[in-house]
């Protein structure tokens, strides 16, 4: 267990680089503490003083205002102080390397990093590296993992389903570039789920999609068929203009999750999304509106499951 | 009043979008409310608990640091947390659309955004759309409206000159191009200022200016006689180099505001200006930073008077 | 001493511009005040409230994340609100001047102004230019100055050197576009240092470099024979693209800060450096890693020393 460099020597969790590697009771745990996180949003005050004095530091070498701000949202709602570095854009160019830059602000007392990365294991790499008080989170690291949006794509599943152990679950799309649906695929089996569907283009899909223990289809229509959930990925733009798809319209006919292949599902199938949407690309507008979709609870829920590893994270031990 | 989306069915602020609609007492109602943040501004702390815990995000689709900065501000000064968030350079390339990211925003228990927005509109839109406990102010859309700066512009105006029932106003410049001065217009005919006059080259003219109902002039010399305010608008520097006018220079002879020009309102008349002043061209040194101009303190009530606005539309009803 | 814009007519420090003029009495009040912010900031909360309610402004006129973050954090930890301004694309680009646009901020009841500028003077003109009750630090202006970077390495010194009054300091590199060098070659001698060598090649000496009351060297051997400090100074990247310089391998040959030259200074000789590293250009990763490198140690001074700074400016009077 000490070779995980996620949890302490008493297996509680001390960084979030990846849901791989997470027992089943740590992904439990921080579904549970982030029900009150949910209520607290609620109240005419939505800030506790958990972070109160805390620095914590969005360290983003990839800018994304998105993921930022829900981190920075996070951070402020615990009272933390945030303070927000684009990387990219400074001392980077300036030929300091990522572990130096780190290493200063460590210097300057930071508490936890919050590490958005292009490369893969950025911020593994990081983890290792800092001083025993720091935390970090990844926000982010190439087609690696984003853990905290599988996090709460679970709360999502688990608060509209209740149990994990009877459900079939589909994730729709491309499955290549995605570093979310990795993260899902390992907590949705680990938490218990018994069937989870992959549906793509074979030209959508990594090579070691058989390692993953997922079933993989190639139709919506069989691959929809009677399931509890559906996650839908973002195609990225870039995608749509390269070699490996025909084109947007091409995609939205086979893949996109239109009223009509939605029905294939249970009636009561929840719809998933990780936003930013692309509107008529992967998911008709009357789906992403419509009653199945639980995409803007996703967000909530989002904040609130942020909030919850960064409260564990601070009060766990090195 | 209830299609005006502004108000609540009691009639009360619940967004401000546009001082056009807005009837007397509730600008009178706005101004008195800022009062007191004016004088607390004076105090060894500049901070008031009024919206402690609330989110207010700053959702600038176009850039402008300063207008982004006064709104921050106001917020801090009221104890919120602040979230700024220049979008045309995130979400919005990757084919969100706005509705969709004020959705997301929103799903992250936002309060408030501030908006702004090259197109016309936006912040309506904005409005009409969010749930019913979010407020919206609109931080200029296009070519429509800068609620707030005309207000502040209103508040100056009632500091310096105590009562609206008897003054000249003159407005001078580029009318056709500024989102001010359509809402200094309505507010300062709403308020009951008998005489408003517009000055300005035909070729910066809208082409409904005579539904205004102001008097136009073509030259400073009637224009200006005997005013008590002379409102100097900003002349964008795209408009120097395009075929509207021969140039800067020969601007500043016929439109800039000099001592010599000054001369011919009222002794005691103010000069304003929404800033950033080109020096020069609209306005003269001399005048800007002379006995009779109350450009600095337009700002300094600019932040007052946003955080009466703020206060006011927290506090309201759905 | 009423010429020194830095000085009230008491004597104290009102504004930090450069190092040069202060007396040693003000330096080591700034080193005596920071030690206390040395400790807080290993307690569980960093904060201390003693600029609350304070408007501190971030003035960038050129950008600098690091220099920023520093400022940034170090008036948080003072519970200040902080706001960031990134100028150089903003009003500054519409046109206004540096001045009208620090009288804009100074009119939303700005308390301090944290200024960096690409040209040599910007915060002396912004200080001679406020109202009696705004306080300005220079952060970096042009070639001039960057007096808290200066006064965190005499902190540094004090700390692991106690006494000022035996040591011998060399400081190596390109002195020419050093805007921290001067600063430090003031203070090490006002602090009573009695020996401050410079080593550098010909190319990368200023002019008037016989004035600075240094001994100057132009071989590593004989520069760092029997030193107490060695500050490496940081290689611009654009130097070396420049007709100054060789090439980047030559450089680190001849003036590189190795582990065989450090041998021939004191065997406890500290090794500083401002950062960003050029690692194999300026500085082995050897001699950057190893047991007598206190560049960590000069990042967490920096922020307890620009709280000092900030509070000493904030209690002063006008």
């Amino acid at each position: 267990m000490g070779e995980n460099p996620q949890l302490n020597a008493k297996g509680e969790l001390k960084h979030l680089l990846s849901l791989e590697g997470l027992p089943a009771r740590i992904l439990r745990h921080i579904l549970d503490t982030a029900d009150p996180f949910v209520e607290s949003a609620q109240q005419e005050s939505k800030k506790v003083p958990l972070l109160s004095g805390k620095s914590v530091f969005n360290l983003f070498f990839e800018p994304s205002t998105r993921t930022r701000t829900t981190f920075e949202i996070a951070a402020k709602r615990l009272s933390a102080d945030v303070f927000n570095l684009n990387i990219g854009t400074s001392s980077q160019s300036k030929g300091e390397t990522v572990l130096d830059t780190v290493d200063n602000l460590a210097a300057m007392h930071a508490d936890m990093f919050i590490v958005r990365h292009s490369q893969s294991g950025a911020a593994h790499l990081i983890a290792k590296h800092v001083a025993p008080h720091i935390r970090v989170i990844n926000a982010g690291d190439g087609r690696h993992a984003h853990p905290t949006q599988g996090l709460l794509d679970m709360y999502t599943i688990r608060h509209y389903k209740k149990d994990f152990q009877e459900l079939r679950v589909a994730i729709v799309g491309d499955l290549l570039h995605s570093r979310v649906a990795r993260s899902q695929i390992h907590a949705l089996t680990t938490l218990g789920v018994p069937e989870v569907r992959i549906i793509a283009p074979r030209t959508l899909l990594p090579s070691h999609v058989d390692t993953f223990g997922v079933q993989v289809y190639h139709d919506m229509a069989t691959g929809l068929k009677d399931v509890d959930v559906v996650i839908m990925l973002r195609l990225q733009n870039e995608r749509m203009r390269g070699a490996l798809l025909p084109s947007a319209q091409e995609y939205f006919k086979y893949w996109g999750l239109t009223a009509e292949k939605l029905a294939y599902a249970k009636p009561d199938a929840i719809v998933m999304h990780p936003g930013p949407m692309n509107r008529g690309v992967e998911i008709d507008s009357s789906v992403a509106d419509g009653a199945q979709s639980v995409i803007l609870p996703q967000v909530t829920f989002g904040i609130a499951v942020r909030m919850a590893v960064m409260k564990i994270l601070a009060e766990s031990q090195a």
